[in-house]
Order: C-alpha cells, then structure tokens, then sequence
C-alpha cells in the first residue's frame, strides 16, 4: 500500500521535492492547506495531502496546535458569504443558488478534510488528529468549533452501513488482539495469557466493529460470556479456574465489558448498535439463548453516597444493594438523565435495571468506585423499544420488581 | 446479511406491523421519515431505514416523484433559521452558537440521508434512488437542488480514500463480470466469449474501483491491452485471433475503454484516480512498460465537421487525421473547454494529444461519430503535473509534434 | 507461482541447459526419470520433475505411449527382487527386513510419480497424464497395470479427508464456471445464460468436490433443485421460465445431476461422500427439508427393451412405466449387480427406487436411451446404512411399494 | 466442521449406539477395525473412523500400545500370501495379477490409515499417533515396521507439491503464533514480547509450511534475519533495543532459526525445500540481497572436544575458532558423514562451512555444547547444485578459504 502510494508520488508528481515553490517537506503549512484546496488540489492532490499528514505526524504539540488554529481562524465559516447567498438563494430558489448556499455555509476546512481523506491510511490519522484536537484544544471555543467538523464528517464516514462486525478470538491477528489488550478499559487485560481465557473457550466471544478505511483498528469491541443463569461476579467470570460451558449448557449471554477503542472518535456513537447486532448473531449461533445482560459497573456509585451523610461507608451487602438500586434509578443529572453514565448508556438503548450484586467487583477499581457492587442490565428484545420510548420521552427508568423492592428499602434507609 | 437484518428487526421492533401507528408496511411514507428523524429514530432506525427503502423499492415513477419532492419542500435549507443562527454566532463565536450555524444550514434530508445508510446494502440502494432522482428531476430546480445534498454525501462517501482497486480477470466472480458486460460503454462487449478475450490473456488486462459497502457493484472501470508499439485500431486490438504477447514482449499499456457504471454518482469523479493508480500498478508488475497511451474514440468529431461548410463528408484519411487534430486542439465551448467531451476528460488530466489514426474504428457508431478516426493521449508521467497545470490556467493544450503539425494542415485545408 | 517456480530453478541449478549431460530439455527421456531417482534428486529435483512435465505437455500420443511403456517396462515390480526380500524378512522380522520388502514390493514408477509431484501444478498434470494412459493403454495388460500405481496413489492423494467441498454458484469464479459448463454430463449447459438459471436463483444450488492441490479444478459436482414435492420432468425443473420457490416454501431437494469432471480421476470415488455431505449441508441451511431424492436417467433402459420381443417400442405410459420398474429392480448383470450403471451407484449408496415418471426427459437423448422415462432414487437418511447392508450383503433392492406394484404389473404384462 | 460431521454421522447411521452389534463407543477396538475394513466400511466409514479415532484421544498409553500391537500383528504383511500373488504374476503378467501382487504386498493397516484419514481434522489427529507410536515403540521391531508404513503414507500425503509456504508475521492468527512460539527448538521465544521482535519489525521474517488438512499447524519453520554484512552473535540479533534496518539497508539474509514443528513427521524432510523456497521468496522481495547464510549451533562441538585430550578447556577465541572448523570439517561419523548433525542438514543441502565465531552464543545453551561458538553456512545458489553433488558422491566438504585456514591451524594445535 505504502509502497504504491509512494510510487504514485514519485510517478507523476517529480517536480515535487526539487523546485523550491513545491517543495512540501518545509515551509508554511498554510501553502500546502492552500495548495490542497487551489486548482492543482485535483490532479496532484495525493501528493500534497500525503505531505500535510506526514508533516503533521512530525509535530510537536505547540505545532499542532497552530495547525488547528489555522485552520480554525483561516478555513472557517464566513457569515457574510452565507447571508450574501441567502439573498440571492430567497430571490429565486434555483439549483445554482441553492448550491451557493451550501457552498458558503460549509467551512472551507470540511473540503480539506475530506481531501487529505484521499490517500491510504489517512482515515486513521485523520482519527488520530482529531485524538489530539479533543485533548489539545479543548479550553478553545474556536477549536472546539473545529472540532464540529470533524464529527460531522466521522459521523457520515462512520455511518453505521459503512461497518463491519467482526468475531475476536483466539485465530484472529496477532495485531489486532493486541490493540484488544491495550484498549480494553473496564476490567483491564493483564497479559496474553490473560487475553487467551476470555477469547479461545467456546462460552466466551468478542466482537468488534471495524471500518474498511482502518482494518487494523477495532473501533469498538464488546466482551461476551455465556453463561447458565446470571452471573453475579466478574472475578468469578474471568476465574483462571473456570468450568468452560459447551453450548447446551448456556442460557444466557453477559456483556461484561464494552470498550471504546478510539479517543478520536468520541462522541460517533456505535454502541448501541454494536449490542444489539452482537444479540441478533448470538441468537442465530444459539437459538437456545434466553437472557441477554450486561453485568456492568456503577462508577458514580461511591462519590454519590458522600452527598447522603451517611453514618460511615456503607459495607453491608444488603444496604450496599439497596444504595445502589437508589442511585441507579433516582439520582439524576439537572436535565432530569440518570447521574451515572453507564446507566445513562444502557438506559438510553431501552434496557432495564435488572439485578444488583454485591461483592461482585473485588478489584482495587471496582471497590473503590462501587465497594464493590455491579449491575445487570437486562436487553429483553421485546421490550427494549417500549423502554426506549418511555425514557427518551419521560425518563422513567425500567427495572424489575426486585430493583424496585431494592430502591424502596433504601429509601426507608435512608430517610 | 439479509437474513441478520431481518433478525434485527423482529427481535427489537415486533411492535411494528402489529399496532396502526407503527405499522410501517403502509400510510403516508412522510410519517415514517417523520419517525427516522424523530427522537425515537435512534433505537428504531433499522426498521424504519429499511421500511423506507423497502417501500421505495416498490415504487412506480410517480410515487417515485413525490418521495423526492416530499424531500425537497419538506426537509429543505430553512433561511429563516439560518439567518437566526448566524445572528447568534456574531453575536458570540462559541461552540454552541457554531453548531446551530450548522445544524440550521444543512437541509434535514442530508441527515434523512444518512440514516437511510444505515442499514447492510443502503448505499447501493441510495445510489439507485440518485439515479431516479437525476432521471426523473432534470426539469425541476427543487429536486436538482434536492440533488446536490445527495452529491454532497456521496462526494464524502466516495472519497477516494474509501475506495478499493481490484483487478477483473477470468477469476472474478461471474456477477461482477456480468455487470463489466452491461456496462461497458465505449466498445460494447458482445458476448462472454468477447468478455473472455479482453480479461483472460495474459496482455490484457482491466481494473476497476469498488466500494467496500458495494462489493458487488464496479463503480468505474479501464480495459487495458499490453501491446508492442501504440496500436492504431480497436479492431486490431480485439481481433479474435490476434497473438498473445508475452510480458517481454510488451512496452507499451494502453487504455482502451473507460466506463462509468453508476448513474447514481454522475459527477463523482474517479475517473482521474484510476488511470494514475493502474499506471502505477502496471509499472510496479511491469517494470519495462515505457509508455502509457489510452486509444480513445473522438464522439464529437463527425458533428463537429458538418460546421465547416466542406465541399462534401471529408474521406480521404490524411484530410481526417488533419481535420480530426484541428478539431481536438482547436474546437472549444464557449466556457474555453475543448468540445470534445473524451478530450476534456484526458487533457484535464494532463495527458496530451499524441496520435491520430484513421481507419482505427469501423464499428458502424465509430464510423457514425467520428468517419472511424481515433486518438492516443499519452500519459507522460513526468509531464502529466505540468499539462495539468498548463490547462488549468490557460487552456494550453499540449500535443505531439507530429498533431501539431496535423493541425496546421488542417488550418489549411479549410482555409 | 510459475515465477517464483522459474526463479528456483535459474537460482538453484544454473548449470542445467548449459552442459550437455543435464541438459533437460533434450535427449531420452529416460535419463531425466533416471536422473530423478538417482542421488542427486534430492536437491535438483524441482528442476528434473518440471522438466519431463515440460516434456510430456509438448509429446503426441506416440511419445506419451513410449513414455509409458518405458514406465511400464522399465520401472516396475521385480519379482525376483521381492522374493529374496520376502526371504530374509520370514528369517527375521526386523525393522529393516520389512522395510526391504516395502521397497521391493512398490514398484519404483510410484517414486517417480511422487517425486514428480513436487512441483507446484504438477497434481492436475499428473490427472490429465492419467487421462492420456486411460485412453491410450486401455488394451495394452502393462500399461493397465501402471495405470493401477496411478489409481494406487491417487486414492491416497485424493482420500477424502483431503477434499474440500464449496458451493458453486454466480460469485464463483468465471473459470470455475466455465468448467461447470463443460464437465456438465448429464444434461448439458447450452449457454451462460442456462448456466446462470441452474445456480443463481435461491432455490437452485450446485456444490463441487476440489482438492487443495488443484484449486481450479472442480472434481465432481452435483446440481440440486429445492423444490415443493417430488418433481417428475427434468424440463420443467429447468424451464426458462419457472416460479422460484422461497427458502420456506421448499420441502424437497432434488438431485439432479451428477457429474465426475476429471477423466483422470476414473474409479477414485468420491460420489458417494459428495452427496452426504451435500444432504447435510443443507439440511443444516433449510431444516425444514424433509425429503432428499434423486432425479435421474435410466441410461439401459431402451436397449434393454429390445431383448424383450415386444410386439413393438412401448409407447404408453403406464406400460413405459411398469417396464423401467422392472428394468431396475430386476435386470442384473451377470455378477447379480442391477444392469443401470445409475441403479448400481444408487442402490450401492443405500438409496431406494421411488417413483418412476414417463415423459420426463423429452431430450432426444432422454427419448433414445429411456423414451422419456426417469427415476427418482430416494435418500431416506434413517434407512440409507440398512438399504447399503442388505444391498452389499445379498444384492436386495430397495423400493417404494409404488415401485413394487409397477414391477409386478410389468411382470404380468411381459408374460 | 466438527458440527457438520457430528450431523454426518447423526444422519446416516442413528443405529450406532443404540444396537450392541454396532457401538462403537466401546467394545474392543479391533472390531471397529474389522468394521471399518469391512464390506460396510464404505457407507458408515466416516462414523467408525470417527470412533476409533476419539476412543484413540482418550487411551493411556498402555492402551495406545496395545492398539499399535494389534496392527503390527493382525494388519501386517502377510508373506504366504504375496508369495502366491507372485506366482500368479509371474504366470502371466496380466493387470488383474498384478494388482493382486499390489493388494498382497500392502499391509492392511496402510488401508486402515488411509480409511482414518477421511473425516476432517484425521490427518492431525494421525500425526499425533504416529508421535506416539515413535515415543513408545521405539525398541519394538514390529512396531517399528508398523512406523514404516505411517511414514510411507506420510511422505506421500505430505509430498512437498501439498505443502503450502505462508509468511508468519504479527498479523498473522494468534493461534498459529502461540505454537511457533511452543516449537521453537534453538533459540527459546520467552514470550509474546520476544515473538513479536521476531516477526514484527520490516527486517526480521518467518516463513513456515502447512498442509492443507492441518491449516492450524505449522510443520516446519525458519526465522530470517535481514542484516548488513554477515552477523557472528546471536544474541546481538535478536537484542531490544537493536535499530531496525530499512529495506535498502540489507544485503544479507541470515536462517538463525529453523524448527521442525512435528514430532509426528519424524524423517519426512522438509527443510531443504524450506530453505530453497525462501531464497527464492526473498530474491523476487528484495532484488538487492546478494548473500544468504544461516547462523548456526554446533551443537555437539564441546563434547566431541572432549575426546581430545586436550589440557583443559579451550578458551581463547582463536582456539576455539580453529577446533570447531575442524570439528566441522573433520569429525566423521563411522559411515563418512559430518559428526555434526547441523552440518549434515547443510552441507546435505549443498551449502559450504563459511565463518565460524567465538562468542555468538553466550546462552547457558550455547555455552554448554559449543562454548559459545557458532557457524555460517553459505548457500551460494550458483554453488549449491554443485555442493551437493560432490558431498553426495565423496562426502567433499564445501568450506570457505577462512575456515579451511583455521581448520590447518587446529591440525598444528592439536598436534
């Protein structure tokens, strides 16, 4: 790939790299952003969008930084361009004056993108350099502006027709189970031995969406237990010294871990379609699958209990869960969303609060954020669009009759 | 993939096609749009997306028709708002007033759009719906203008980034090569012994550009035949019993037929990539290759004549060569473009013209089009930035000397 | 794969085609299957074996008939040899006296065949080499014999275990297709477009045998039709215009051609394996298939007729009918195997005779050799093991109480 | 696969395991034998060979000899017999008494192998019990005899045309790089961490063959290192923080590993064909490599040094430099050939003793069986074919004028 684009350069673009106008190893980088967009952009555009992304690769923070305000302050919206093609589009609504219009309203940086987007590989950096964006400019309203575009176009290129679902397992590359251990971000992978439990036995599966344009690169991956009845501890689950299940024995399938893998990409959202293409696979592959849970973290569990002037710290299994179901379906944001995010997450795809555990997290992490406890959202597939539905129009929470019964004592607790 | 998607929907939206209101089969396709861009879009969008395409699919041209202008009266550009959102981003540059700058200013059937992609096969599907769209809207400014908000995104989608090269060969799967059949446009392809002749040999060669989300579906292909010296005659080039050449033998790659495949992304260009990228694949395999030439019909040429006011149809071949590289060079649109359509295309690539033949295609629409003469352009790669850049600013047509000579000939001729 | 073959000859044995001794290109065959079995194989053996493949490609039936007889003369079992191995090993049983024996007892062609068969494509060579012998050395005992040290490693080469069986549909590759069109044995593929009709609608399959070594090369394949009931013309399951049945509407597979593709290949069976594997395949794809049956000629059935002294040719149906029963059930060789080649390889695999249909080939093929007539043969899954028990043990057939009746009534109408 | 064939046998032969006659899950296993050799055999041949080989998986080793034992004696050669079919033969050399005289010298056991061999995942699985039958027969004659016909079978099933070279890098599956790691025989591979410096960076290669029966098992396999100049230290190759070198940079490719993977594939030779396919691989790869060596053990270099007499250890460099040049070049094996076995591999191959290094091997390994020293062999592809000759016919050790110098030095050494 490498090699043929490199020859694609050297082919038809020699000039380049002699003459000092074209020279694109130095320079302003304003001359290659303009270069990209001018008139010679269509036929020697490779060239140049491979020397801005292989410039940039070089940069230092202070030089990204100035990149992104060039093409913040440089490439932006012009106001008055667009109330000019307003007047002209509102006298007469042709294709030629509706075409002025989107044409003025789109900042020139969008066709820079979606230019640089040309050559091999350059989606992936593309992510990336938005990566640095969201963590460089993130105190700058006019870099957070910046950021806008690069959503737009990731949301349209990351369209969800545009990705694919993969299995993860034990016979996958090598490189790709590495990036699994390295972006993993609940229940951390310790070693390949660690990686090797949860994707070579039969009851356990990974999935991952992929994009074309980035093969190497799970953008998303979830990790999938099958189990006989709901389990209630994660340690349990990953044991070294686990039963492996064949396939009769399992009933139900666990979610343990969902994993976003790309800081770029924040804010493109696939997880909710991710867990509901996962439990239609899973359901072809296993028609005897009954139960599809997630067994989840609460996160903003502990920090809440400090707002409740408690005694002391909650430690008996019986309050802990009673605490636990209270946060989970009362404690609310101010725009009225549930408080901790991984409820606003599940909630949000139409699952319900199912069951809650305690003991069941007994890392330093899990005991630290929760004392502990987890959670299982439960995905019952003939309820999750009436769930859906009922939260997105007025917030109400679903939850089984024993999360109800939780949340009830623990309001007598703590009143 | 169907039998998944179909999944997907029983098992998360039974609801549908049970109760009146969801009921997606049937009532006005405008309260399911409604629904795809409504708040309940989200966790229902599958069913909703494939209910819209599956419903369209079954349309007759005039439902057809007021799909589109539902889309372009109902979900268009909102001046008003935009006009609004403009004053508030004036008034303060921030993150916020940005985005609902650009929220007002892209028309809500971009976002309709893109929801529609969401499902497996939606892009192939909407590429259809654009050809109906440009087919049955030519005469309606609000649907030409409807029209570009689908190029806008396809521009995006099929970014050349995005896109695959692939060779065809006699090992290609037989239902992409009965669409190379179907859509080959210069030299029709008359039978799958004729398809055999031009992909089998080891001298013959054809690649074409896909779309990962259309894998079965060529978006532009290059027949290309590997030859000893630049041919002179199509018929030559595809004669039945002509002698293979072996890879020794040939230095010479010539580009004898390119055809766009997809109605529905007319004006998305590829053209350009792909004669670069198979030079350079060429070049990688065949190191000794020396020269890339295309052998191109002239379509405008035998009309082009009928304004000379000639004494009677010129046929002697050395009047045609003259007249045919005067009208090359020379004929121009109003806008300064050359008049021919074949050359516009090549010399914009920075090709030049480089030979003219006559007798080279006696096919009844070659004699009919052009009195049988055809053209080489040639792809120097050292010069093909230079022409580009010559005809970008000035129109300079660059040609052999041996055209350019033909040219003054022809002045003469007709003087 | 030829390159990188031509690249380890040029690397590895230089001097070949220089000096007069190794010169391969030339001289007795004789010394290059001499020089193969000799020390120096070992390392120059790619070179020697591509050689006398390269030979043998260019010889005509004469030479290959020399080259044979020099195999079967030259390089066959020496009695004497085996003896005095069988003599020391029945004075000691040893390690080394029975490997003397193994050695002795394999005549040293089988070597020769192994060792050419180093040589990337030297399989499918070494299939058409055996095709040549078949067909040249039929009355010829010593060459008969080779042929058996063919068929000896073949078996082993081709064993079961080492075949892969893939669908051939309208993805497969045009190659492979274009093969399909020509092996096709039963009823012919007149065209592309019939080709198409038998494997791109959905209820229309085709599966092949291949083997890893000869990728491109189908070994036998099989056509089935998913249909609604027992189907009782062969015209009518390919007419042009036909409904096409939905995965669920079907209930039935039909079997209705079956087709070794490899002359080569003779008495390597490989039938039987091919249509349980398919009957599993899809009964793991369509559950709901009940029933698995033949559509097949009855090849002897006209000529058989003669023997009869009927009063002229059968004409009605019922008589046609009643007879082709009898045909099949009662008409046996000398040996007591049914007289229908196809009966025998049915009936061998454990299938029944089911119902027999008049004018079901109207081909003139199928008028000539059966006036019409054809049988289903039904593979009944829980009585195939039973049928091929009996069958094997006592030549008892199996048949529907229809199949019965119609025999008997032929019975009385011969008498 | 495994799935397909439990639905082979569960569809065709649902009498097994529920009448005594035919369980094959127990009973003694010489009737599943006889069943599988039997008129039967053929139609319910999957599902007994299915049986014998899982009643094998679970066998002691107690158990596994007693099966070896009753195929050395029940299903060995029978000499009476292939002394009538000799008689016979010699009668009247006809096709029917020679296949007799075939049939009559082939132990029945090799037809039993074959007839294992027919399900899917067989060929691993025979593999195995021939490692166990080389593990625990070692000192039984007749079971060696038995091994005999296992690697007659083997050497033809596994003929060099069968095998297919795959590159093995950090892409490659996860599986097949955990048993790279497990069979690496020279150099240990500490962890994923030490694999992954082997087949990640662009200047380090391994290539392994395969068999399409056993995709998941590598058989043998080389680790390559691309250098400048020719290495003298193992360790400084495969060193963390080495600089990678780039394309350009490597004139020499250097065979530091090669590791046969298959205890069960004893004396069936692949690394000749190994070697002389990577040269070739590299050579089309990088045109530039002009030199390719192994860097080799001497693995019996130390103790053989034992039997000199010498007053102590040698440990100057330049000592040890001479002995082992000598120890090469000299130490014979009562039949002539190299005492070492490295060197009988190679110089085998045609390659020539060409540097030999003190302290290349400073592991406790490389210490203990040659203090520390290790050895380049050339393979000089215009040499090779004339190496190998003359080592086959006089034992002639092809060497370097270097190493022939330190070897005359030894000589004065020792003398």
């Amino acid at each position: 790939m490498t090699k043929l684009a490199d020859l694609l350069s050297t082919l038809f673009d020699r000039r380049y790299g002699r003459s000092g106008v074209g020279d694109v190893s130095q320079g302003p980088i304003g001359d290659l952003t303009a270069e990209l967009m001018g008139a010679k952009g269509e036929i020697t555009g490779l060239t140049v969008a491979r020397a801005i992304l292989d410039r940039y690769a070089g940069f230092s923070d202070d030089e990204k930084l100035a990149f992104f305000r060039h093409l913040a302050s440089d490439m932006t919206l012009d106001p008055g361009r667009v109330r000019a093609a307003l007047d002209t589009y509102e006298a007469g609504e042709t294709k030629a004056s509706y075409a002025a219009v989107m044409m003025a309203a789109e900042p020139r940086r969008q066709e820079l993108i979606r230019r640089l987007n040309q050559i091999p590989g350059a989606t992936g950096a593309l992510v990336k350099m938005r990566a640095d964006l969201l963590r460089l400019g993130k105190h700058e309203d006019a870099l957070m502006a910046l950021d806008l575009d690069f959503r737009h176009l990731f949301a349209s290129w990351f369209n969800r027709g545009f990705l694919v679902l993969r299995p993860v397992n034990w016979e996958s590359p090598a490189h790709i189970l590495d990036r699994i251990i390295a972006y993993e971000a609940v229940h951390a992978i310790s070693s390949w031995a660690d990686l090797r439990r949860r994707v070579e036995p039969r009851d356990r599966r990974c999935f991952a969406f992929f994009h074309p344009a980035m093969p190497d690169e799970p953008l998303i991956f979830v990790e999938v237990a099958l189990t006989r009845g709901i389990p209630g501890s994660v340690q349990t689950l990953l044991a070294q010294d686990r039963e492996v299940l064949s396939e009769e024995q399992a009933d139900t399938a666990v979610f343990y871990s969902i994993s976003n893998c790309q800081a770029g990409l924040a804010s493109i959202s696939f997880g909710n379609s991710l867990i509901k293409q996962v439990v239609a696979d899973l359901s072809i592959e296993f028609p005897d699958l009954a139960t599809f849970v997630t067994l989840s973290p609460i996160p903003g569990f502990a920090r809440w209990t400090e707002t409740l002037e408690l005694p002391g710290p909650p430690e008996e299994d019986d309050v802990l869960r009673a605490l636990a179901a209270r946060y989970l379906v009362e404690a609310k944001r101010p725009d009225g969303q549930p408080l901790d995010p991984v409820a606003r997450f599940h909630l949000g795809n139409g699952a319900s609060v199912h069951q809650i555990h305690a003991g069941a997290d007994t890392s330093p992490k899990g005991r630290a954020q929760s004392f502990g406890t987890m959670v299982n959202y439960l995905y019952d597939t003939s309820r999750v669009s009436q769930n859906h539905e009922r939260f997105a129009a007025s917030q109400d929470v679903a939850m089984s009759a024993d999360v109800r019964n939780l949340a009830s004592a623990a309001e007598k607790a703590i009143a």
